[in-house]
């Protein structure tokens, strides 16, 4: 670790850096938190302190930070291939390897596999081949495509204008023909006096009002995570995804299900779509892929897509679209080695095992007069502030008050993330019953400080 | 390596892999090409196989397949903090110290750097960048990119969208408000009679005539490669980026430099924009940046637009974009050593060393009857078949001449890129003089064998 003072790495990072997702005003009153390395859940800074990353990085930690037999992967294939790329009819092995594995643990019996280098490029890459495939068939106007508010699909222009988030417009997004549907999210959506069956029967006909306003000849697919993750871990309400594929079934209309958060075990089955009981027409996953330990994402086409978008590159002779680092042998060997691990050694059954003492620490702290509702599935989880809980009524956005409860985390050792007036928590799949209880302590002091501090204890 | 018969790989690859850019007819005649190892800059194939591989992977392999310094440091990266993102004011130690590295060898005196994982989601970040300052500044309607034909930005919707290339029209590409301007190619698109002097005057009279056409104001900015890679290693016409750029600043456009490719050495200085005599507003850095090994795309914002931006993040309190894996820790760690290897440990000074051998083996191979030009800069260049020397008049597509060419050369032991009529070479930094001759030796067999079958010898 170098010898400098934490300020001086404060300056060095604002100096060259420009900042993305980052509450300035935060950074500008209580300066940058420099990582310099890990141990299991936690991360350390320049400044030597500890803290329990309860987010797992950005979700994707989950086998925590210093895991020896990802790391031992990483560095056999360094010695082996350090790198290259799959155009040109060539591939590494490790890339033919991983494409077998993501089929066989895929819920598709058969389909194909592309790489990209991020969850964004996986949903911007969807697109394209679905863009490509309406052009191919003989239907250009197919283009517009179907998301839902507070759906996050990532930031390139295309993915960015599939997310759901109002902050969008600062970019002048989404583009035209990007369409926003209503949040499943009964606890906020849900209207007076409605039952939350009656509100799935709504969604779906929201739906179907929007398919027959639009044209389905007009639409090219539907993206939709099986819980919203970064829009604030909301699960869909009961029955969404059956109700809601009947209707694009009905008008052929594929179903993408971006699994980039839930995908490799996040939600208690390897999938999201298995947790909630559906079959879409392609699968994104990026993030526990590799449990972080490299930047890579998938679309894994299922069979009806696969067929018909080799049928239409056959056609043309060439699928046109890559990444430099596609299939990068480096990361297709760690993502072998991560499923592994996340399968076969005992972090899928860790969640499992540990969901039930995480849904009691999320209800435990949902109890408190100013926690409006607890959210979540397997390990992902959220707390949302509320100023009065019988009306739901937030505080103003001027008191930043989930921002103050994670500031006031990280001064005592643990990273939450504050989402709207969310606080969101997604432990590694690693953590121990200990590091969890450690978790909901810190966690609940910070509550009863920052509420008793904004008058509202 | 696994003991499998090469007949095994290629149909488990085609199996469970969908190609991207791939001449899908060649892989169904020949197989696929799977990798397992390299030396140098040698590649070997599941059957043993072994290639001189003259394109250095996709451009980025330029310290060949085994560099031991950047095995290294990426091991040593992955047992001390293998994986953290830069969101909300955490970031790892080693992105702070690259970010200070890539200023103080940019042309810039100060500036600011965001990490992306590739070069596509580089130049997206980059028009988004513009596109979030033109509204902050209060100029919502300041959207439209200028680029050039055959100019190469990447695969997203919006670096296809600038990517000046016919194949984008498969996927209903560029989307509205892309505008590629007449490529700075002298050999191809000067007029009869047209000394290259006037050319270039006639290029920077369209920019304004383009200009004056679409309003400045609606204009965000203009993105160039200074030597065009994939589109066909095209160098710009005598003086062009001069005449450009003083046209652009008439007109408060800011010129991005996309320096993928030519950027960390290729063209025998360490940017494109050095070798061509001019200081863009921001470049967008890739490939060579951490030699391949890692995914890996940085935006470098000179002090201008640094300042504008952090003004207008600031404005809003934050600027809501980035991804999961920016500034990745292990790719920073490479990423320093890689400059360092190439910066200091002599393969700068190899291209430069090597540069007049390889501009001899391309002029020697123009001599063909059948080869209308050579072009390139550095260690960059194109042979461009044509039917008829002095009228410079193609080949059919249909005899795909290069695609035979690139095929004959790989079965015979080297790895070159067809580009349309022309065969690309772009050799890692550290090939060696027997290692060009026999790049050169392959090339010019392949020349003789595929013009004679063509009856065209």
């Amino acid at each position: 670790m170098p010898d400098t003072a934490p300020n001086d790495w404060d300056a060095r990072a604002e100096t060259h850096s420009f900042y993305g997702f980052t509450d300035l005003p935060s950074v500008q009153a209580r300066g940058t938190v420099v990582v310099t390395h890990g141990e299991g859940p936690y991360i350390f800074d320049t400044a030597g302190r500890r803290y329990l990353d309860a987010n797992s990085g950005l979700w994707n930690m989950v086998a925590g930070f210093d895991h020896p037999g990802l790391a031992q992967a990483a560095k056999a294939q360094y010695d082996r291939l350090p790198g290259y790329h799959a155009f040109f009819g060539r591939m590494s092995d490790q890339t033919v390897m991983l494409s077998e594995k993501l089929i066989e643990v895929s819920p598709f019996a058969r389909g194909k596999v592309f790489y990209t280098n991020s969850g964004s490029e996986a949903n911007d890459t969807a697109l394209k081949m679905l863009w490509f495939l309406a052009r191919a068939e003989g239907q250009p106007e197919r283009r517009k495509i179907l998301t839902r508010w507070n759906g996050y699909h990532g930031v390139t222009v295309a993915a960015a204008s599939m997310t759901g988030k109002a902050y969008n417009a600062l970019f002048g997004l989404p583009l035209p023909g990007f369409i926003h549907l209503t949040c499943p999210h009964y606890w906020r959506e849900g209207r007076e006096g409605e039952s939350e069956a009656e509100f799935t029967t709504r969604l779906a006909a929201e739906l179907e009002e929007v398919i027959a306003r639009e044209g389905a000849e007009t639409i090219a697919g539907f993206f939709a995570e099986p819980v919203i993750g970064a829009g604030g871990v909301i699960p869909p309400s009961e029955g969404y995804f059956q109700a809601i594929q009947a209707v694009l079934k009905r008008h052929n209309i594929p179903l993408i299900a971006d699994e980039v958060i839930c995908g490799f075990g996040r939600t208690g089955e390897v999938w999201g779509c298995q947790t909630y009981g559906f079959t879409p027409d392609a699968i994104i996953s990026s993030k526990a892929l590799t449990a972080g330990y490299f930047p890579m994402g998938a679309v894994i086409l299922g069979p009806d897509l696969s067929d018909r978008l080799q049928a239409a590159a056959e056609a043309v002779e060439e699928f046109p679209h890559g990444f430099t680092a596609s299939g990068h042998p480096v990361g297709c060997a760690i993502a072998l080695k991560a499923i592994d691990v996340i399968l076969n050694e005992g972090l899928l059954d860790n969640v499992r095992a540990l969901t039930p003492r995480f849904e009691a620490g999320l209800k435990r702290l949902a109890e408190h007069p100013h926690i409006g509702e607890w959210r979540g599935k397997g390990l992902m989880g959220a707390l949302e502030a509320v100023a009065d809980k019988p009306t739901k009524t937030p505080f103003p956005a001027t008191l930043s008050v989930s921002e103050r409860i994670a500031n006031t985390c990280t001064d005592h050792g643990l990273i939450c993330r504050p989402l709207g007036q969310s606080i969101v928590l997604c432990p590694p799949f690693i953590v121990t019953e200990a590091q969890m209880d450690e978790m909901f302590d810190k966690l609940e002091a910070a509550l009863n400080r920052v509420f008793a501090e904004i008058g509202a204890g």
